[in-house]
């Protein structure tokens, strides 16, 4: 496709979602799916699902086999994927934290984290899930040396804006929140923020809404 | 406003993000604020904020102070509270679990956690941040007797079918899923899923756009 046109927000989330699916299915050996079968997979539509490949150029699988699973990992590769896909800071180690550290480095996503930042002294110089734990001073060489280019906030909200300041004046770009602030940031920076309590406050007004519909 | 009227999912998550906003102003003695403020804490437009508080039926500030404060808490909180909105079970005491339980007990959310559960003998019986961890047998009985309706699942994805259908056949109808898979419900039950490792893969996709584009 033309890197030009633009790619819906919610696309690229539901390619992300696809890959993890196709890769699944590629280790049971598979070598072809339908529309409705990566549909079912991925709690969607079949028409949704052609309708996101079709945007990044897949054509119509052959009607006796499917899509192809090589074709299509290959092709939402070559969107999801670049040379300039960097690494992660992670910058505060507590549950949360942790929980990705171990999550990231068992699931070996790309892009990931290569290195951690904490305050707190007993945490500083150790390696906690195969990733070592740096002062916030260390921050600007480290993501130099580390090629980092991507965030994630997992600070109380009180620190979540100083420590994005100096994420972004190191250099990261992109940056995953999950503190409860919204924060400022360059025009040139991209904020996703994952939202915990808000979540639970939709799943909680749905599901009554669900039951009140009797739907 | 009539509750015949379906409010977008989007909405929701919105007036969840205004609520803790305006709860914060509150907390520091503010009575009134305008769209363009509210738009500007939650990240968002004016337009967007005065749409969805029309939608919950608020009419438009004073244009000398804008909106009231407690006014618009009051009408969020019959949206997103009700008489049947329940306490929820976390299941999987991990770090993730963890973390969440620490999260949402110092944040006092609506609903809140009531009940942990694990199958690891070390964690049952244990106060985990202000909450106690079961086994997974008790299951029926704690929901019933705690009032359960919801359930946040942070074990991993290949326990997850199973401790849904614990979850939903014990009378949980919502369910918020931080494991890295699909899960099958039946119709009257809702799911929301929290992805990581999708929503690190969209902030590389955007951060590496948004570089590129110069935005």
């Amino acid at each position: 496709m033309k890197r030009e046109e633009k790619i819906p927000a919610r696309t690229i989330e539901r390619l992300a979602i696809y890959r993890r699916q196709l890769l699944e299915l590629k280790s049971n050996r598979l070598s072809h799916i339908y529309s409705h079968q990566l549909a079912e997979l991925a709690n969607n539509t079949p028409a949704q699902v052609r309708r996101d490949l079709m945007i990044i150029g897949c054509s119509g699988g052959n009607p006796k086999q499917g899509y192809g699973i090589d074709y299509l990992l290959n092709s939402i590769n070559s969107i999801l994927d670049n040379d300039k896909a960097g690494q992660i800071a992670l910058v505060g180690v507590g549950d949360l934290g942790k929980a990705i550290l171990s999550y990231s480095n068992y699931q070996r996503s790309t892009p990931s984290v290569a290195a951690a930042f904490d305050i707190d002294e007993e945490k500083i110089g150790k390696v906690i899930a195969s990733c070592k734990c740096y002062p916030l001073s260390e921050m600007k060489t480290k993501v130099k040396e580390l090629g980092i280019t991507l965030g994630i906030i997992t600070v109380p909200s009180v620190y979540a804006q100083k420590v994005t300041d100096k994420l972004v004046s190191a250099g990261v770009t992109g940056i995953l929140n999950f503190a409860p602030a919204t924060l400022r940031v360059p025009n040139n920076v991209f904020v996703e923020r994952i939202d915990i309590t808000m979540e639970i406050e939709k799943v909680a007004y749905f599901a009554n809404e669900y039951s009140r519909l009797g739907k």
